[in-house]
């Protein structure tokens, strides 16, 4: 009995060599090389072909190979009685953390203002900081943690969810104010998980409820974001302008217009990459309690889809 | 009995509205229009002809207009028994740690080189990070909540200045242990006190002495920089880069070599600018002081240059 890696277009050899360093007598098959089907009882999941599970009689345990689980959730097939565990890495929040600290800062300090002045060799010193309000969609492990920097580095930030929540230590609002929400920030940071509710949630509609001149950072899914809508948005000057990591199809096709726009930034989905050093143990661990029928860790639930 | 502001090439209009909303009768003469020099009692100073304040005799007390006071110890003609005075602003720390936190994160996180790839329309996932240790040299008021800062980011940092500390929460390096303080990082910030020993610190032997590939942030005084080793460093690869917010020469020459080098970025020294709203109530606090002889606050030492 043992696991298996699926996760097409990706390299799994430093995954294999960690779990080999940890355990190195056990049973790993890799997609597309699984013959021993009956032998799997659990899957490390990276965008696998839908329907693909079924195929393991077996099967007691789904791991998402990252921080998100939509790529599984979003596979009809899965049986709703298999547990689905996910990474959370210190080293993924850290990650994600800097790189959206860094866009609030390059947007508040006017980076590229300096890089267009010191190519036009312009010593221009007024006004040298934007003033921000940050919105943070989403405030769950990363969302807050995105908060929590931002605060000590005194910026204004404010949360937005989609339930209620207690003894937070900065504004938040949830479900039906949003306007409020946008009333109060003009750059906004999506970090929503990405569920049937959340799909699209970055469209003109939204993108028309923002202070004008609103900025946008994603860094959670590219189905997040009306792709056609930013870019009419930023065409109106509703919103300024973007920095985004995460696209509907990735790698970013190269007719693709966010490539010559020059006021969205694109980076090729590394805010946040999992390491599979840190991820490894987190799954084999899982594995192991499976075994040893112990309670899991990091268990998502199906109906929150995160 | 009063005050003069004399503060050549910057606009005083703002300080006076400011100590004018505090104190409508306040007394203030501006330079160069400084008529009754016999009622000059305390100066506010940024960048003044050297030797003019023997004009005033009835002079008591010396303020900065920054939280730099290099522009007033390099006049040999001020009594040293006069006082000096410098701002602390905690928006002075919090723009100045928010500008070097930006520098840290856009090498750490490769900006430059993902708006190169985008300009080719390249998507290129690999090494999202490059590893850096931060050195920071001067771990004063602004030095030090900028290691604050970092650390609490998860970065790994040390500090180096010119005399022992106890209970710091990080490595730290004094005098003689400068090479050990280089051997460990970088990635080093310059946020140093400008006086006679720390002039031209940053010079040929000391880039001969860092890590091969180190970058250098320099927010502290133009003078700790001798420019010229910079670029040669730069050109041999000691050095990878560097940014830079303070000159020799400000506004820099547009002949300068800087503005058009690919690996230095160029800001007009904008990091930290003082908000005459915020440090006004200092000055006349201190002002105030004076005339009732109270003990005055944020007072330099002149031995120490800072």
């Amino acid at each position: 009995m043992g696991l298996a890696i699926i996760s097409p277009g990706r390299d799994p050899e430093a995954w294999i060599e960690n779990i080999k360093e940890l355990d190195a007598e056990i049973d790993i098959q890799v997609y597309p090389n699984i013959v021993r089907k009956e032998d799997v009882e659990a899957v490390m999941l990276w965008n696998h072909p839908k329907g693909l599970l079924s195929e393991f009689p077996n099967l007691k345990l789904i791991c998402s190979m990252g921080a998100g689980v939509d790529h599984i959730l979003s596979d009809d097939s899965i049986p709703a009685h298999l547990p689905i565990t996910r990474i959370i890495d210190e080293r993924l929040t850290i990650s994600m953390t800097n790189y959206v600290v860094m866009g609030v800062l390059n947007y508040h300090r006017q980076y590229l203002r300096y890089q267009e002045q010191q190519a036009k060799k312009v010593w221009d010193m007024s006004s040298p900081e934007i003033e921000i309000n940050v919105g943070v969609l989403g405030v769950g492990e990363l969302g807050g943690d995105v908060i929590e920097k931002l605060r000590l580095m005194k910026f204004n930030v404010a949360g937005y969810g989609n339930s209620p929540k207690k003894d937070l230590q900065y504004p938040y609002y949830y479900g039906e104010q949003l306007d409020e929400f946008l009333s109060q920030v003009n750059m906004i940071i999506c970090l929503l998980p990405l569920t049937p509710q959340t799909e699209n949630f970055l469209d003109k509609d939204f993108f028309n409820r923002c202070k004008p001149g609103s900025y946008i950072i994603n860094v959670a899914r590219g189905k997040h974001l009306v792709e056609e809508d930013l870019l009419e948005a930023i065409e109106e000057d509703q919103i300024s302008g973007a920095m985004l990591d995460v696209f509907l199809n990735e790698p970013l096709p190269e007719e693709h217009p966010f490539w010559i726009n020059d006021r969205i930034m694109v980076t090729p989905h590394i805010a946040s990459v999992t390491n599979p050093s840190a991820a490894a143990p987190q799954i084999l661990s899982n594995y192991y309690r499976l075994l040893n029928q112990k309670p899991l860790v990091n268990v998502i639930d199906r109906n929150r889809g995160y």
